[in-house]
């Protein structure tokens, strides 16, 4: 086997037929979390300052490792099945969405050197982590996982249309009933609605609440109606996930009894 | 096809056979929405000073939005099916309670014209909505989760006591401890209650909390009984969820069975 | 049919076959959540000033109508059935749970005439309530989730110490990280259990929370905790219901089919 | 049988066949939980001081108790099965991991006569109570929800995987929109991470919250995405007990009809 075709078997993820990743692909994933890391670690002043040197070489270290990543697969696309030729192959790769997003991370890696401040962008990198879990195991759970939520979507539309209807009401109440004493946290329903997510979710954080017997009763049904929207969808989600079990297993029990089926004869 | 019988089928919900809303309904359905948004945003001073005029043209545009479906509606309703006379068809639509609610949003979207501060009533569009809706495969959903819940309707109004007893005995246990610590926030049980039911609810703003062991101590005992009394709801709602579904299930395959049976007689 | 005897049939709560309370008991229950009502509001001082002398009013006419009902159980006890005298019957109501609550509830709702300040005491009137509950389809409910649950006495047991570990843990932590900083809050180990505690069921007041980062980072894993938690007991106790309800649909089958059977004999 | 023999079978846990604990263990449980509740009580001032010399005393006779204990489980160790020398099963135990943890705990209880303020180091006695709920009911519990977690543990890890993702981008996000605003709060991303965290957790504190509205809105989707992230993993745990529950009774079911057929030849 040459070197492209190992090259190319390693890094190009989902090779291995039992769902794992190969070994260059954990280095990657590793390597991105690690230059991730330092990224978010170096927009705290009291860290980027006294170590603005080593800071700038790590993220120069893996700028070098996600180009040298890049220009690999590049080199090693054309072990792609198909009858193109070497060249078209590695154009397609390029202009594929995991070659864009590729190359994406490289830019931004090594931006920190031509655009000043660009911690922002480098939450990019979250993007070719997923890029490359899609050919994983955990891609086949996520699947799953929006297979049984997107088979209940009405439901879930149902109970997101009741949070939104309560939230809009409950801001509107305490609009209505402390708008005047509270301007500053109900004076309009926009306003209003800060405190009612906040509330509807239990959050809770306390920057604003009701402070009359009306406002505190309107409250009262939010916090409790917070409960009921948090048990809803979380049953039928819980349905969902234990329909999509007892299918697969019964559709795996008829599989095997039509293999047994078939070596009996 | 005459026009009258066109405008019917699109305006009169539900009569599609699959479920879906019809064009002219789905843009009732968002100009109802946008509305809603406009009248939200109106009450913020900020907005509704420098943009005073946009906001009256924008008002006066969705009434007569809602008013011209109104007319073609009553226009279009003695294509309904019946023997009666287009008249009474007619009279009969503008009484039901859609009429009815027809055109309570064509007063509330005209009313800034006659009455001041009219932003609480605009809030009556969402029924309109709730209308519209009513015939789409979103009501399926509703009904369906409506019928689950009322199924074990017992069951919930017995988590709903508990959670009833316990915010009464965690308010009277805190009016009792530190009622005259502080008279403010525990110095009656109907004040001790605003800080059980956002215990409970686990929102906790934190404007009322105990400050001493005896108190604190009943606090951490609502605080764990509110996590239960998620648990409790939850899990009944999940088990009907999948119980529901279940059944579904097993009456689609009997009657696929029943039909199998008929086709090989 | 006797006046005694359909004063008891009336108050002898379970008389009904289908579970519903009867008219009086209904009364009752109403009279309860009244005199619930009104001394409860009664302790707001607001309220108690001005409307002292209609207080004292309902809540003797409250503790009457809870003696005449005493009394007029005592009067249909011998409509029991039992082979004993009337007066052992009598009796035997008399010191029985329920007999003995309903005198307490005499006693509570006339307590106020004798001793000052017994708002906490009538809180005992739920009790009352309860006993009544015991007897309607209410407390079928009640006994299955009970039963569910204790089904899974040993997996929620599991989940309580996971809970009280990672309090313990949370609350020792704090205390060696942050005692000497914020001694008020996490100056011994006891102290900071209420901040764990009002973290892990993610309640948060915000009266008491960690400054320092090792500090946050332990509040972080709670709070993470705190949300596993929640999960855990929610999923034991949806598949013991989701089970419960499964075997009573199989057991009302069988039975179904055993009487099928029988009937073709 | 011997004393010897006796002391074993009570004292090496799990003798029992039916999962309950011998006599001996129950104290030995009650023992250490009363020392961890010293030990707890002690770190406060108010107490230590006033009480000091009664909980030199108390801790000192725990320490007996568990150096007792450990003597005693030293002495009969012989007891197990097998064939080595009576020295070398002495050995053994002390070299296990229980008899390690068993030293640690004898070591740390009487740690206060040798080392100042060795309170958080007690807590280690957590482990001596696991080491003993190793062996019991208690423990198959623990075992079948560590299988059930662990079968869905990909569905697990994408659901830490999205919470992941929502709080680094929640941080990014106000690290970006408000941390030129509140740089003591949003200034880093690592410092903008404690608000996201206590936010998708639902806790709340309200120490730090968004005043702008990008902030703010940014804010309600980590909010609303905090408690989607409770629903998921909930659903994903009770589908899973679910499931695990219909296993056991579908092979229970299995074992007794196999029973059955075996006594019927």
């Amino acid at each position: 086997m040459t070197l492209r075709a190992r090259l190319h078997r390693e890094l190009h993820i989902g090779s291995w037929p039992n769902g794992k990743l190969t070994l260059l692909n954990k280095l990657v994933v590793w390597a991105i979390l690690a230059a991730l890391g330092v990224g978010i670690v170096a927009t705290e002043p009291n860290i980027r300052e006294p170590y603005q040197h080593e800071i700038l070489i790590a993220e120069f270290a893996f700028g070098m490792i996600f180009l040298l990543e890049y220009l690999a697969r590049i080199y090693a696309a054309p072990e792609r099945e198909g009858p193109e030729s070497d060249f078209s192959k590695r154009v397609k790769f390029m202009v594929s969405p995991i070659g864009l997003i590729d190359l994406l991370v490289v830019l931004v890696s090594l931006a920190p050197f031509f655009i000043a401040n660009a911690a922002v962008l480098r939450v990019i990198r979250l993007l070719r982590i997923v890029s490359i879990l899609k050919f994983s195991r955990f891609s086949a759970a996520m699947r799953e996982i929006g297979a049984a939520l997107r088979e209940r979507s009405y439901d879930l539309l149902v109970c997101a249309t009741l949070a939104f209807v309560l939230v809009l009401l409950g801001a509107a109440g305490l609009y209505w009933v402390e708008g005047s004493i509270q301007p500053e946290a109900f004076g309009s329903i926009p306003r209003a609605l800060w405190w009612a997510v906040i509330t509807l979710t239990t959050v809770g954080y306390g920057d604003v609440y009701p402070i009359t017997t009306p406002g505190r009763m309107i409250g009262m049904l939010v916090a409790i109606g917070g409960v009921l929207l948090v048990a809803l969808p979380t049953g039928i989600v819980a349905a969902a996930f234990s329909d999509a079990m007892q299918r697969r297993r019964k559709a795996m029990k008829k599989a095997l009894e039509e293999i047994e089926a078939k070596t009996d004869l």
